[in-house]
């Protein structure tokens, strides 16, 4: 019997060709081989969806025709919809999203998992994301509209108005950076599932499920949340200082296979500048001391911010309610869940790892039990 | 690197105490060392319940605080009960449940898995699975009792009628005999859920995502499609030396554990002979076929009869519709998924496996996009 290995760290789960994550050099890269600070500047969240999804960056005809399709696929169905309404308006936004989802794609047999899927939940995703967030605010749902793209239409959706093109510009990009990132848990409960020979929507609501923890995509929030206690750049030192010596962990910091500097945490963190001038200041203070202190205490490991610290910045610069962090991760991690769905069907083996047993010797005898 | 792991096999992902699959030897043991034959004559499902997440079984007095507690759990929120009814009646029932699930676990803000949640989630599964056959069959929803066990009040909602004694009494042992086994696919999504931090519903509505697969929990049905079309001893060599000569798999044969007859089929092979005589002859007839066609084409191979074969003839005999094998299945199977999430939270840590790139060489650049 092999070893125990906690985490499955370094068990090489999957081949994929959608995205690698080469945490020696911090280099993400997406399917076809783009590095994703070569595709932010040029790329929208759709053209990424075409790219993880088709194999290729779409042409401007084939953009127009993502586009439309994913238009047409905002409109939740009516079971989806009565799902929603009957939820308390208080929950959990991404309970809200694990349900509505599992409602929207509820079908009559199981089929194999299809493109078409995949296109329509990335689609409607924000359709949940951003009626869970009105009820929850206590007003009227925003019906999707067709001539926006996804991040416009997202921020519409919340808002009730148009929104502002650099809020719009803070979103997409956002949605770009997350859209996929090798075997995390999530996307890995996706794979997991597949493997059963379970239909694409059970993978994603499986994913979302996984995204929900504080160690993954509940991070953002905890990113906030430590930002908010902090309060100010002057304040950082005292405060981080002062929660070492607590052994608090500093929320934001380290990751399971990056040894260096996030490369999406270094986009976000230079868009923070003008998505949250203010908060931008607290978090380079807090950034600088924090990496400071936990390398003066473990000089042996990497600590390099992730990029849930520098999200979290910049979401909150977009105006998006802390409350949604999670399910706007979701919102762009839709699409790789999917397309690694869709990736893994070409040989299809059930995951199905072994455990070891700790119990007591087998054998041992039950007495005669209650009546039944 | 390390190499590749298909499908994870061989890998140690956990480490438990729950239940053991002693594959080499056809043992299958329980939490606290008991094999499974030795539980079948003496517990009922609620027992292993107990067992399972507590850690003993339990003396007369435990069970009845257990019996009352899951009497009680059996009722749907208002929330889950508007979302059951939002749904079309002809929706997979394992979708149902998916959805219906999620809805009933649905809260205000994240929490950490308790053992009350494992109690009540167990309670309330019969309780979803049989209100989606009632309306699939166009039936009125019949409520749960709190003065019957579990797999009587299972079958009373389900008939509307008082079950036969022995009816009760196959279906609860099949509940015992699916409870919990090792890392298998839905259970080991379950702790991959688990290991975000994510709450005991979303493990839960994970787990029920991979359960539904054909390689997984959908094998008891296509196991029953297979003697349907066999249709009757006679036929049993004929339709197989000719489905092998087209290559076709056999359902119900085969498993990635078991080296030797799988303990649990042996049980309800026998138990078949009075739940299900005219389908037991079939299917014995039809193993014996099997069984002989597959080690003549693969002399190397174990090729036993695994559980999903002897299942679908039991729980026909106690005349559980084929549409709900699965959804039966994972109403046994609830209280495993949940003991391994308690389980894991004593030394959680995410599970992340690293994946091989089979991309194009990183470093291509994008040409500039379509105008936004």
């Amino acid at each position: 019997m092999p070893e125990f290995s906690p985490g499955l760290e370094g068990v090489v789960a999957a081949e994929t060709a959608v995205s690698e994550v080469d945490g020696a050099n911090g280099r993400l890269i997406y399917r076809g081989g783009y590095l994703i600070e070569d595709l932010v500047p040029v790329a929208s969240y759709e053209e990424i969806v075409h790219l993880l999804l088709h194999g290729e960056l779409p042409d401007e005809r084939q953009l127009a025709t993502l586009r439309g399709t994913m238009g047409a696929d905002r409109k939740l169905r009516e079971s989806a919809r009565k799902t929603l309404l009957a939820m308390d308006a208080a929950t959990d936004p991404m309970d809200v999203l694990r349900t509505v989802i599992s409602a929207q794609g509820a079908a009559r047999s199981l089929t194999k998992p299809t493109l078409e899927e995949a296109v329509a939940l990335t689609a409607v995703f924000p359709t949940v994301v951003a009626a869970a967030h009105r009820r929850r605010i206590g007003k009227e749902i925003v019906e999707p509209r067709t001539d926006l793209g996804h991040a416009a239409n997202l921020l519409w959706m919340m808002e009730g108005e148009a929104p502002a093109p650099e809020k719009v510009h803070w979103v997409d990009t956002y949605l770009v950076l997350l859209a996929d990132h090798g075997l995390n848990a999530s996307t890995f409960t996706a794979r997991v599932v597949a493997s059963t020979g379970s239909d694409m929507t059970s993978c994603v609501v499986g994913a979302i499920a996984a995204l929900k923890g504080p160690s993954h995509g509940g991070a953002t929030l905890a990113a906030h949340n430590m930002l908010n206690k902090i309060g100010s750049a002057e304040n950082a030192e005292k405060w981080l200082t002062e929660a070492h010596a607590r052994h608090e962990r500093f929320s934001g910091f380290g990751h399971r296979v990056y040894r260096t500097y996030d490369p999406r945490a270094k986009i976000l963190r230079e868009m923070a500048k003008t998505a949250s001038p203010e908060l931008h200041r607290t978090a380079a203070a807090t950034e600088e001391h924090a990496l400071r202190i936990l390398h003066e205490a473990h000089p042996e490991r990497p600590n390099a911010t992730n990029v849930d610290y520098w999200a979290s910045v910049v979401l909150t610069g977009a105006g998006i309610p802390k409350e949604l962090f999670t399910c706007l991760f979701a919102t762009s991690r839709v699409v790789g869940w999917t397309a690694h769905v869709l990736e893994s069907l070409a040989d299809l083996r059930i995951i199905r790892p072994a455990s070891k047993w700790i119990g007591p010797e087998p054998g041992r005898k039950p007495r005669q039990l209650a009546q039944r």
